[in-house]
């Protein structure tokens, strides 16, 4: 029996109407304090029909923020490989998102690439290979998510680039450990940039279709990731894409994920369909409160997740 | 294409002859030191078929130690439902299995129930329902294992607890925190016993089935744990299965599983198979050196993994 | 110009008033709970003259609780000389008094013998030099006090050992590391009655007559450490006698001390005199409101501190 | 009896030949790193006679480094008074000098000013209230060492800066926690600067002569703090003056002290005398090693110290 995907979307709009709003709005930055807190968008991307589905502010973009860990992280990984796991670990880090004293007990070597410290040391290694890395991930993004327009909104970039004493701090301890090859200015200006990139739930649950299919978005002829990498960063998502909740995410929801303070998630299923949904306010975990539990109704309403 | 898991098996056992005793076995009881370093067998379980495959000494019963403490909190969540999550987390620890720093900062609730201060936790839960919570476990592995004649080593348990101070001072300093009914010497017995229970490949093979089938092992009429809940703990043994390597065998593996000093590692592909590999000598993350590439070969070989 | 100890003190007594009773009796035995918020003594031994100097109820006896542990290191130095911090450091903790992180972190090696770990090591010394290790620091204390009739009380002893999980769990945890000759319970036990230990003001300004005396109690023909390790041990009471309020302490008050959860403060001044204050409340840092504020107007009127 | 002070630096120099250059000379900025890890020299201010003794190259200048902590510390308090204490702590440390950790748990608010984040955080209430706070210290331990030509090096100054990115991690981290009113970088300059002045032994021994004398140095008219606070100030020197072998030097020296990778140690005998010592080659705590010897050998051979 094949699953009614609009069906359930729909379902899962109408009844998480009650929570939006529950929660907090990212307020660190104007651009982020501004969202509406009742915003909703969800979009499913089913790949063996290639059929897209979506529900509410599905078009709507957004501040991408920490997802934009994910894409580094795949660039970086297509550079470099095996390679990458020297700069940077492979666990859950079991401690706040921009904690430091995990880096300081370990000698600069950040937990994993999708806390704040490892993906520093992820755009350090982009700042290494390109010119402009800001403009590399746009442009990888735009591949992925085969659409032309995607870009990063530099006031969103500039207000986080200010407020962001806590990221300088890191960036400068690991580079106390020899594991920063630029400047820590220059990181952090290009890693705002990645964060302050906007998308829709639609661009994203394209964009990261890749991983559930392979390594090879199906619009694409050359492949992102060979099949192995593509499975080994999805099994990184699971254990660390949504900071210190990740064990909680992956019991209650059960599929891999990133998540934002943008109030944006994506997810996979691998073989099956890859999902975005979008909701402003977040959860005391960072978390879209109302993202979280769009995604776990919609593997409990499908019967569909990994275990 | 069906998979020829035997021919897959034999390669694997074939293969990983150079590899047998590397690692150290592990020394802290003479019991488990005496086990033969180059030791090795393999079990998969294939659930669509009811077929079972298996390779080398699979038949051959060892200390099942830590894989134990995925039993025990099958019971206890199978007694308590969710009410458990009050007295254990659910996160990855991201220290040493054994820290006690945690559960300071914490207040006496241990991370999760895979590492020593959780299951300790389960342990006291089961200790307060059965008046001999040892042999409650060894009956409860009987029916999930479909054996009548498994048992705890009791001379294996009595030198756990003669060197058991680190898991004294663990229970102890949960008791001060009031996360702990029993007294702690009690605690520690069961705890022991549990630790000590011998089983081969293919009855933890057998024994994991219900977490691959829904909650329900094939040979029993009533379900072990309803399908949601058993799809949680399966998702936490995938955060939290291995140690403070969850996320590299995730990364390395892809499959959810349960590892114990005595050298065996139990994992599940849901829907599909169970495997067990067993193999005495350990590499520094306390999970047997070759039962890891045995698996990682597994999920390479047959392609087939969570992700 | 002489100091007019009997006046200053009779101030301090008069002054106080207003701040007896803030604050909170330690509550978790019911023996300490029973004590008077509101009780106040002080003594004053000034060495040159051999005068005594008392005021409020200086000679009610107490729970001496944590000044045993001044006492009980002076009876292992006394015997092991500087081959005791081979087992117990040198450092303030700058944690809590009861913590396990800096014990698992330092491999069982307390940090100093003043906080509940260190004093554990220091009474397993004992327990291994003596019979009965309650005993052998009792007659010690008779010796130094210079009076016949000290005891410990049976019953705050059996209390202390009742809700001492919090102490079995740091001697389990070092006899894990190997810090630890004697049975968890012998040396709970032992540690327990120590702390029992009822003394008065009076009793204590006369027990540390020794350290402010280059070693000797005048009224003993031998030393009782000699001229340098009386010195010693006087400055690591300053580093560390008063929890994680050393600092703190020394910088409001510039003296020696050592205190106790019973409402006890012992200090000295080296050459010139000892002082005891006793006032059950707590401040939340575990040292008497009142004493701590007593010996800051002593060391203020009397214009006699250590710097 | 009258100490023959001159003979006993004589016989300390002597003494001490086989020692110096044992250790390690600071090599992370080149100007420490070309120092004579052999050299050595001490000064001893005799207040009471207005003597001063000196032997070995006492008037050789050296790289102050940490000493101006102290220095820096006392203009902060002389401006703010017991305000300052809401912006450091008074607690010794327990950790490295530069760690990050306790400031994560702290939030921002360091445990002493002797340690780097608290010298920042001094050092940035010196740069809101002086328009060049580098000058502002330059001018204060003039007056201080009765001296006219100090300065600092610029060469060092610089070398610190550009290789102080531990530093500007701390700043950035207090910037984030709202503990730090000017620019990261401002409060790095000025406290480089602070560092990198050159004074000798006979400077440095004046320059706490207001610490042993109630807050006045004996050249000048206007008292440098009130005697309550000189007292104060003297006894954080104890309790958090040599990083974390703070205990330990309280142990075996028994002086408030204040130490510096340069190789410097300054000490106070609160109306007595001030002394300091010089020798580049340093123990791994950091402070000098022929330097903490010699005080030793200075306090034993006078029979004077604190205690």
């Amino acid at each position: 029996m094949t699953t009614n995907y609009q069906a359930i979307l729909a379902s899962i709009a109408a009844d998480i109407q009650p929570e939006l709003g529950q929660g907090q709005v990212a307020t660190y930055i104007p651009e982020l304090a501004a969202a509406d807190p009742r915003a909703f968008g969800m979009a499913l991307y089913h790949l063996p029909t290639n059929q897209l589905y979506q529900v509410g502010q599905a078009q709507q973009r957004f501040s991408i923020q920490s997802i934009s860990k994910l894409f580094s992280t795949t660039l970086a990984f297509q550079l470099m490989g095996e390679y990458l796991w020297q700069r940077v670990g492979r666990e859950p880090s079991g401690t706040a998102f921009n904690s430091l004293v995990q880096l300081e007990v370990e000698n600069g070597i950040p937990r994993n690439p999708f806390i704040n410290a490892g993906a520093l040391v992820v755009t350090d290694i982009l700042t290494s290979r390109f010119v402009q890395p800001e403009q590399a991930l746009v442009q990888f993004l735009r591949r992925l998510a085969n659409t032309a327009d995607l870009a990063y909104n530099p006031q969103v970039a500039q207000s986080e680039i200010q407020t962001g004493h806590r990221n300088l701090a890191m960036t400068h301890f690991m580079k106390s450990f020899g594991n920063l090859e630029n400047q820590p200015e220059q990181v952090i200006h290009a890693y705002c940039r990645h964060c302050a990139i906007e998308m829709s739930c639609v661009d994203l649950a394209y964009a990261v279709a890749f991983l559930a299919n392979q390594g090879r978005a199906p619009w694409l002829e050359k492949e992102i990731l060979d099949t192995s990498s593509a499975k080994r960063l999805t099994a990184l998502m699971l254990t660390c894409g949504t900071y210190d909740a990740a064990g909680e995410f992956a019991y209650r929801v059960g599929l891999p994920a990133k998540s934002g303070v943008g109030g944006g998630i994506v997810a996979v299923l691998p073989g099956h369909w890859t999902v975005c949904v979008w909701s402003p306010a977040l959860a005391p975990s960072g978390n879209s409160h109302a993202g979280m539990l769009a995604l776990e109704w919609l593997t409990t309403r499908t019967g569909e997740s990994l275990f």
